[in-house]
């Protein structure tokens, strides 16, 4: 059997570069080599989104969109909905049993998530993220979950609920490990890359609103003028290369540092090499655009396949936990 | 519609007069005017016997073998398996969205079962417990929950989950109201009929069991000779005359307080009542024993019937919610 690869974005609102190049980006990769799961988590955006639900199936289409626009190709990766695989909502019921919940309070992703959000009282089910998870990725036995960086500890905490499952029951589950992808920082420079602090390029942004976005990034504000000398370690744009024009990186690196190369051409470069990237990705997103239908056909006949898989193990998770009671018939 | 009735066990072991007069007496009389939901719950057994899932798996039958014994009918009365219901589950995650983590620690069901547990770090499960109990109640809208006292604070809990729903989303779930059942005290005389506690009854016990248990009951202490006068309200044998012997009750407080009727008369006039109820339960108990495909087919075509309802009224959660994604085709 081919290893298989579970990965999957919260549906809060459209992707943007710093998703492709965490994770899109690793799955367009592993598709040719392993059976691929993308989950679209709507069941996870209601965790901190339960009282605007409108606005997931807004970018449910979206996000598959998205999907698609970067090169996941439904004919090798399956493409479902979390809230149409009722068994990860079972197998989270189940793991929850033998979890506790200071291991969850002691989660460093949920006490950093807790904090940011300025949460005083936690939602029960906002503590549990880690435990739905763990589910997630048990469900189809991925072995293989691409992830960004801070999501380490919730694999951890996946592997650690799956060896627990497994020595209490019987070896049924597969622990997965994390492939850790590159982290991208937004374009104000204070922090990762990320849609809710409004530093983010989207992946269907046209070449004018890549370009304005770009002009307007921080740079190292020590270079007044043209000849001072940067701190490209210290400039997204210098990253933006490092991920994006990797060619011309080490001389965009050694030309800031002396200053031999200004802030605006060195913007000028990255947008090209971005634009370049962004290019095949507007021509797939045009070629699906507008044909709904065919995006829920995607999106159903894949949360079809990750329901046979799902029932399939539910049924051995069944007869470990002894609780088969019919399944003779 | 007639008023849905939901009521149901946790799965740890066979049912007792504990039960009876709490829970099951109204089950029967309640299933002829309504329609009537019995839930076996196994996965609320998981929350604090995940570690012997065996057990579970060996007293299922045996306590539809009670409700049956009881006079509970299949012909009227849906009896069903909540593992097998995993719509229940996808309600539990819905809920858990917007129930927080403090108001589950301040449950005094849940705090004090926690206290007698001895339990200093809560499992996720045991502490979601009531946001469990309120998916089994709310997926089949029961209007009813006939419970014992110490399930109150679980009924105000799922009224209030079931309210904030209704607020957040659409009007879609009922909000149920609790019969609360009588208490009955344990053979020890130390506190409620329980079979983790060892001074119950079950239902299944033969003439010679019941006599040698209630023989062995606790009494008065300050009756030590037969004329002593005594204080029935102390005595859970005075408990047993008002629950199963309601005609004598008044005669033997009085008698009692008075000291004109000794202890072993006393236990020997409720010995008597006691086995003149469950007569009844035996004879029905004979007509299935042994009959395990019989019992299947009514906990098999009982979950079928519960799954038709569970699925009708997720259909209403998912479009309250807007995750209704692909439901007009
Ligand atoms: S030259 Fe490029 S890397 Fe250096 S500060 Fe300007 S934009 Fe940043
Ligand atoms: S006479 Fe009956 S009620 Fe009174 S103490 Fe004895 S057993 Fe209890």
């Amino acid at each position: 059997m081919l290893e298989r690869v579970l990965t999957g974005d919260r549906i809060t609102g459209k992707l943007h570069l710093g998703h492709y190049v965490g994770s899109l980006k690793n799955r367009v990769l592993l598709q040719d080599r392993h059976e691929c799961f993308v989950l679209l988590a709507d069941v996870q955006a209601l965790t901190t989104h339960f009282d605007r639900p409108g606005l997931i199936r807004e970018h449910l289409r979206q996000v598959a969109l998205d999907y698609l626009a970067v090169g996941i190709d439904p004919g090798k990766s399956t493409l479902f909905v979390q809230s149409l695989v009722p068994e990860i909502a079972e197998l989270t019921v189940y793991f929850s049993m033998f979890v506790t919940v200071n291991s969850l309070r002691h989660n460093p992703t949920i006490k950093s998530e807790a904090e940011a959000r300025g949460y005083t009282d936690m939602y029960y089910g906002f503590l549990g993220y880690p435990v739905s998870q763990a589910a997630d990725i048990a469900f189809c036995k991925a072995a293989l979950v691409p992830v960004g960086e801070d999501q380490i500890p919730h694999i951890e905490q996946t592997r650690k609920i799956v060896r627990r499952f497994n020595d209490l029951y019987a070896p049924v589950l597969v622990e997965p490990r994390a492939l850790v992808g590159e982290r991208l920082e937004g374009l104000d420079g204070n922090g990762k890359m990320s849609k809710s602090l409004g530093n983010a390029i989207a992946l269907d942004c046209s070449t004018a609103e890549l370009t304005d976005k770009v002009k307007r990034a921080k740079t190292d504000p020590s270079r007044i003028r043209k000849h001072d000398p940067g701190h490209p370690e210290i400039c997204p744009i210098y990253g933006y290369h490092q991920a994006f024009n990797t060619d011309e990186a080490v001389e965009i690196q050694e030309s800031c540092a002396k200053g031999s190369i200004g802030c605006t051409d060195c913007k000028a470069k990255i947008i090209q090499a971005m634009d370049g990237l962004l290019d095949p990705l507007r021509e797939r997103r045009r070629l699906y655009e507008g044909r709904e239908a065919f995006l829920d056909e995607v999106l159903i006949s894949g949360t079809e396949r990750a329901r046979a898989i799902a029932k399939e193990t539910m049924g051995e998770v069944r007869e470990a936990m002894k609780i088969d009671y019919f399944a003779r018939k």
